[in-house]
């Protein structure tokens, strides 16, 4: 294996990696080791009792919790760090019904190389750890590679900012959150920060100008507080900063001017975060299994991450099975009616989402892999002619919805390439093969 | 409220008091305060985001883990600390039937004082966070106090060590473990310490010589370092000494002979944990969810508090649902069979635990609110004329079984005081009230 070349990615501790934006790796895929050579079964991680010294994953170890060694921690979290959790209800799960379909040699070409690759191939290529495809509701495709397992949950990463968002999409329905309002008139703690003359709906959309960089090379960026302050990596021990999200999140300032352009920077899912918990006087994890979790029939608890004083991460803590990713998917798809019959969200909520944003404010972040494309309520939508729309997070995680061909994808994955850039060219165009190859069932 | 009376256990941090030994705490019960005045609801801890500065609980902060806190962290350990998951399985949890008696009234005489109580009193008296009553395998009393709730895993402290003394029974019925065999037959890192020329049986049924104090009134007590090592209290920032499970219990030296008589050490827990997972190849997360917890029918998740390279304390790490716990207990009032019908455990695994071990023995620990009793596999037996026997952690954690009356009490507590020869006077002379009514039934 050679890893020189993924470097960078690979000093970001574990956790932290949560919160890299996707913006930050648009440079060329790098060369990447063989897959299964990173595998927790090749490489033998956290095998024994106790593992063997260098076969140990802990959190105090930045160069352990790096890829490859992701392929083990995305699946076992909450044994490193403290967590919350998401209760599925008292109710039975919602049945997903199997009706497979063979679509292992469904043909894509990648996107700007134009290399053909299969769907089979692109598991591998992918470092996927698990798939799942929804076809009106049935599962026509589930597979588990690497550490996980159906009842196991994986870590989300910023897939957790779209729940944030639809939550606050929930609360602004509800009339509990005004979109139009000030940040301030929430949280007057903000108001000497970026945040002080910013509304709700600017939060939502990540149109925020706030000095905040999330570039890994340079140590003096802001992303290093915040990871240290939201326990995502150890302070040190002569550490003196924020020690919570909160704390942290009040040290943030203006750069340039709000409601300009689309600006992924993941402080703003703590901002919308940290509005949800005030209006609506609950935890995300207690309010999560209120109006989200209880409802779709999910088969396991979910969880986050939480800081040293039980606040979960927003912008990238969450942890579910694949499966009831799944299950959250079809009920977005299904205009927020879940597989049980329940109407989980409005109607009007999704619309809302799917509707997305101005691509003109989202062109100028200079997203290559997608053109077109807007950010709305913190989901990722394509405006292409499927109205697909995405949950997106690094390292490949990701919740693909596709309305026209009615179809669901949930990725769970530990991609030695943090940024999607590295992993759109391999995704994009083989979920869109995917629903070309479903509509014509 | 006054804590004075109590301060040497106000001074221990709220992970390590699972590991308070029950024979520490023979002192006569102090002055407490008005257990109503310590609730969570009635201190306001953890309220609000963020909660207020000196209304926060967290890990590194000694003097928020104590009492009255331990109130709201008990039930909240895995917000603090890793933890590693106990899957209850993919099947529908067993039903707990409801036939509800009033219990209220029964009344019985406080041990030693003479004091009359009702069972209505002693749960305040005592405490209670939650007590489940099973008579026949019907729920004939439930009810929640402070901070639990039915779906919420509380900390069971040291009745974890009895899970772990029932696997090892297992395993010695499996005939992967020989209770007759060195440790070092399974442990050969242990060939340097106490345990070099112990038994298993001897580990099984702590009759150990060991020099580990639990006294902690004694800063240099290897109470300390255990807790350092094992992640339940924070190491500081110069901290050299061991970092895992594993690596303190190479450090254990003999002090005395082996077999000669009971000493409850929690140490000795840790040890057989390490050789059921040693002799499984499994953890004690994934052995317990495999043999006991998805057969049982249990409703959620357990999960054990882990160290900083994911070993889970055998010795009070374990955290379930009161009603969860029930099921448990009634499974092996069953003789091993669960309400659902299976067989979890063959007949002869919970008798070779019923039937004992020689008193004459645990006499010589000291125990006088336990006179005639026995410790086996890591379960307290009272040899009683109805043959009850239990599990048992510090402030009030407990599962007594009274075979004749066919009953099972689970409670979950946070008594202000840690051992349990605090609380025993207004809890064992209450289960055998209940028994006897309940016989009358």
């Amino acid at each position: 294996m050679n890893f020189k070349r993924y470097s960078r990615q690979a000093l970001i501790p574990f956790a932290l990696t949560a919160i890299v934006s996707a913006a930050s790796a648009q440079t060329p895929a790098p060369a990447l080791p063989d897959p299964a050579s990173t595998t927790v079964q090749a490489l033998g991680w956290m095998q024994g009792f106790p593992p063997a010294a260098d076969k140990l994953i802990t959190f105090d170890n930045p160069v352990g919790n790096t890829f490859p060694r992701i392929r083990w921690t995305f699946s076992h979290i909450r044994e490193i760090v403290p967590t919350s959790n998401v209760w599925r209800g008292p109710g039975a799960p919602s049945a997903l019904r199997a009706a497979p379909v063979n679509l292992d040699n469904v043909r894509f070409k990648v996107m700007g190389t134009g290399e053909e690759l299969t769907f089979a191939q692109s598991l591998d290529r992918n470092y996927t750890d698990g798939i799942l495809v929804l076809h009106k509701g049935k599962v026509v495709y589930e597979k588990y590679l690497g550490a996980l397992e159906p009842q196991r949950p994986h870590l989300a990463m910023s897939v957790t900012k779209s729940f944030v968002g639809t939550l606050a999409a929930l609360l602004a329905h509800d009339g509990s959150i005004k979109p139009e309002a000030l940040v301030t008139d929430y949280l007057p703690e903000l108001k000497n920060t970026a945040y002080g003359d910013a509304t709700v709906r600017q939060v939502m959309d990540m149109t925020i100008g706030v000095k905040y960089s999330e570039n890994y090379a340079d140590p003096k960026a802001e992303v290093w507080d915040y990871a240290r302050a939201g326990g995502m990596m150890p302070q040190g021990k002569d550490y003196a900063g924020p020690k919570s999200f909160y704390d942290f999140l009040q040290t943030l300032q203006k750069e340039g001017e709000h409601n300009q352009a689309f600006a992924y920077k993941t402080v703003n899912a703590e901002v919308l975060a940290w509005i949800v918990r005030r209006a609506s006087g609950k935890s995300l994890a207690q309010l999560l299994s209120e109006r989200i979790w209880s409802r779709i029939g999910a088969e396991q608890d979910a969880y986050f991450m939480v800081d040293r004083i039980g606040t979960e991460s927003g912008g990238g803590g969450l942890n579910t099975t694949l499966r009831d990713l799944a299950r959250f998917g079809e009920m977005m798809r299904n205009n927020g009616r879940a597989a049980n019959g329940q109407q989980v969200l409005p109607k009007a909520v999704v619309e809302d989402i799917r509707r997305g944003a101005d691509p003109a404010q989202f062109v100028k972040a200079g997203y290559t892999t997608l053109p077109g494309w807007s950010y709305r309520n913190m989901w990722w939508v394509s405006h292409n002619p499927n109205g697909a729309y995405m949950a997106r997070g690094i390292h490949g995680q990701a919740i693909y919805i596709d309305p026209k061909a009615q179809m669901v994808v949930v990725r769970y994955a530990s991609h030695p390439i943090a940024g999607n850039a590295g992993i759109d060219p391999t995704s994009l165009p083989m979920y869109q093969a995917l629903a070309d190859t479903l509509m014509k069932q």
